[in-house]
């Protein structure tokens, strides 16, 4: 057989792992050949690539970062995106084409899928927003990189006597704000699912207060919002360099705090460190696994699916039902960790 | 409600969290009363405990071990153990007790909770081994600090040019060397589900070096042995001093592959370092939502039940089914390790 | 003899180990009796303290923060604040005070040796800029701390393709800079004490992507500046919300090498998880030290002096001396830093 | 100029950012050549290299081991060692060669700058005892794993009351022992520059257990050894595999210790995950400092010197000097450790 391999979108630890796995699993066990496109789709479409082997996978497992490169582009960005990916797939004998990536590629990928290219996806997200499947690699490691950072602000926020809110990842679900939060001890979680009452949020931290502690640590996902009509937000617009946020959500609400506490607040926010570097023992086996099933699967000549976590089973999920909606936090799962804070 | 905790067995990463995680619940969001039992069973049955408050548990979300004590003392070690248990229960009017413990102590659970004993038991083990739960809190910590051990001795075996056999916890299972194997990409991963072949192993190791590699690091839980009859192999009893092991799997098997493949071989044994100190995050969160259910069943009079995970969700388990066998390593996981070495 | 102890100004890794080592020396080894005093200077002129004994500095050696708490507060504040100071000396009867803290700690702590108070202090910053000691704690921790984030960060970097500018503490000296940036393998360091041509900085990061090279990392210390007259630069001022930065030196220098260099570049500042949680070894190691020989100066009848690292030997150093000026990067430490970026 | 380096003996966390260091100082900045040996001393007596670049020195600042691997042989292991060697350099037109590594690569070292070959050392070794320099990188991340190993290994010998003996790496110092145990606040800290009395140390242990302690630390070096006549000691010798030693000073003193105390005690012995995996901050630092002060002292013609640090300054000392004793624990260091236990 022979499969080629991409990664695509933002960084997230285990993409590397997951690589290695498709070639060890392919080129050792079944005698494939594999190629690495470059650069995402990019490579696809511009037929840019090279060939993996043992060799070129060697010590990458716990290694950050993707050594394919990556890219935003996507087949729906050209014309004729979905016939260049036909035409190189047929040029290069592919059997088998292994995208790794978020909703965005999946998207992508299912379109390909659609249009008949033999498509085995591999779901990337560090915010594990990615339904169908329980986890995603990079979600733990997100997780564990916020943990430890709310570990070391609790005693400076004690020692400065502040609240200090924290700004974590997460546009559109609250998944790394809600477990850093419970694991970290937080004070206060707040997420975009569940847009915040100003005046709820002031009342909670100022019980806190109220019962003679000095300080509380609230955690907040990047995409979280005031409920309707409770407080001037600004929505975000462009900084004076062009850069896509002014004064995030942590620094509107450090500011909101600080006014009706009368307590110093400040804003961190922790950015880019959540998604870098090498991954947790969870996401390289996560990973691992997840790029062993996939050549199974297209073995076995399973297309237009994705690989998945149930419980402690991997399985295959059509791709189409995988990127129809986002996976959100549940309101039970809110109520548990709002309770235990 | 007036609610008893205790933690009972060996020392386990997350126990201070579920400890935690129960007073928060039942003090402040149900007004319960709770009382934490010292050294496990050993303070049912002494009677001896104390008020456990918000105070009481302020800070311990992070730290290792268990601030109410623990101790092997069972139930069934006494005669009259199951009444004294009883006579306690009744004279302090607890309405449920939540011990939090591995195999040993989730059968005196449900001891106890056949003789009426309002129980609600939550299950602890760096093992991971106790069936009906995908996966127990403690065993992710163990998991990350065996890896990291492990990422730290490639380097070493590398510039050595040596095979290094590293000894993991687990007695029965070989889930701890399973996980921390394939996260480090370890080159043989020995369980006590599977009795090794030495000359299988021999074979493995040695066309590593056979194909141009300078080192090999092989993972090897403590409870593995040697297929029957392929090798002279000593079980174990007691060293001069006493203590349970003389030489271990591990250096016996550095021993064996030191002669067999002419390279120097070196055991290297983790030992308690797996099983101390901070939990992850993944353990932290997985110990408060066991604590936070468990709350909740005693609430809703679902006694002689055990909290358990399930994909992403937290459920009722009965006890007695719960201690009925270990769960061991399938041999597909094993297969899937195997592979991508 | 009868010693106070008291911690003021910011957090910083490594004030539970010094206070540890105080009461440890003094207490087990001297016979003396120790008491606290909270909130650094505020508790001795408010004469709020309590007895310190080696149970109430159990298990604090690895915590951060400081069981004693801290404030800005500075006896000059108070217009009768030598004299309160002097006569809780006197009522308490101490026989030496020991204040851990930076610059302005010392320096107050050098105003009421020269008012005859019995004062041996201890030095304390992160920033790593007090003049006569070779290092100071929680330096190392702070450091490893951003270099771990940046770890992180150059996989990001590169999956994204960008620029990173990576904003660490230190606001008169760069010591936190050189050494993360050194450790890190970062592309270009701004210091404080040499502000910056970025002409020059453009050309240096210019000519890494013209080799080749698709990102690059800045690290740049908060209190950078450009060279007057080189670019359009906010000196700070406060934002809406009455905080102190509004767009600090990290995110001016991404807005304006994007604009340079046609690269996208984004700014991330590592904020106070520099200054909080456990210590390192190193800086536990050097807190205990200085603790033990601040009782040793005490009990030698050294006051008006400061404990200081010399090579591997702790010295005693004139208070008045060590407060004079700033430690700051002298310019062969830069070029070292420099050339091997 | 035309520089060789290369690296020898044990693995030490620091070998490649030395190498980075030297490549980048002496090709960037100096337009030198830079080749690499293979494997130490090897390499040059088989005159076994290969050039080295920016490229190939690109991502190792962080990477434990060495990218030019090492071994233990040494020119004086040949009759012709140091004529092969002057051979070696002189066709391969080298102007200066730079070999890192312990004791035993600094005695070769001076051997071969005796016989006129133009040598600038590099120290290298975890164990710290390199006399004429204060600190050698490796120390500081062999007592970094030490500790955190420590920490852990805290809430567990607690959980178990039990005495856990420590053992640490430092065949014939104990700076590693002294550090850790300092850093951990262990019980006991047993080094070999001072043979134990087993009646003191267990007279130690057992008044913290008087004390209504209930589990102790003891951090032992692995090459420390009883006060003669005080305690039945095996000395080492092989086990039944050829290995080295069979029980080694941690079991031994689990055994006495256990015996005179009746408390269990265990031996726990951390081994090579101290010398393997990424350096510290302070280590890459330090090692970066070193290469790039080796290449400034060949270019200044200093040769028959090795990099040292005398407080925050590089400076070269005389390879004959600093290779006459070794650097022990002093007295007042290990007095300071063992009272703040």
């Amino acid at each position: 057989m022979r499969i080629g391999v991409l990664t695509s979108g933002g960084d997230c630890p285990g993409l590397n792992a997951v690589i290695r796995s498709v070639v060890h699993r392919a080129v050792v066990d079944h005698g494939d050949e594999v190629i690495g496109f470059h650069d995402g789709w990019k490579g696809l479409l511009e037929c840019d690539y090279r060939k993996l082997d043992l060799d070129s996978v060697g010590g990458i497992l716990a290694q950050g970062g993707t050594i394919l490169g990556s890219s935003r582009v996507q087949p729906a960005h050209l014309v004729d995106g979905v016939e260049r990916a036909r035409g190189h797939v047929a040029e290069l004998g592919l059997d088998a084409i292994i995208p790794i990536g978020g909703e965005g590629t999946l998207k992508a990928a299912n379109l390909l899928s659609e249009a008949g290219l033999p498509i085995v996806g591999v779901p990337k997200t560090i915010d594990n927003d990615i339904a169908s499947t329980d986890v995603t690699f990079g979600f733990d490691t997100a997780v564990g990189v916020a943990t430890e950072a709310l570990d070391r602000l609790k005693t400076t926020a004690e020692s400065h006597q502040r609240v200090l809110i924290v700004e974590v990842m997460g546009r559109h679900t609250g998944w790394i704000a809600l477990h850093s939060g419970m694991a970290a001890g937080a004070h206060a979680i707040v997420v975009p699912e569940r847009p915040f009452d100003i005046d709820e949020l002031t009342a909670r931290v100022g019980a806190r207060f109220a019962a003679g502690k000095k300080f509380a640590i609230v955690v907040v996902a990047e995409g979280a919002k005031p409920r309707a009509g409770t407080m001037a937000f600004n929505e975000g617009g462009k900084d004076i360099y062009g850069h896509e946020r002014f004064a995030g959500v942590a620094q509107q609400l450090a500011g909101e705090l600080e006014k009706r506490l009368g307590k110093e607040a400040r804003a961190v926010i922790l950015g880019h460190v959540q998604r870098g570097g090498t991954p947790t023992a969870y996401d390289r086996v996560l990973a691992t696994r997840f790029g062993w099933h996939a050549v199974e699967a297209a073995h076995r000549g399973e297309f237009g699916m994705l690989t998945a976590l149930r419980g402690t089973d991997i399985v295959m999920v059509p791709l189409a039902e995988a990127t129809q909606t986002l996976k959100t936090v549940p309101a039970d799962r809110y109520t548990e960790a709002e309770t235990v804070l």
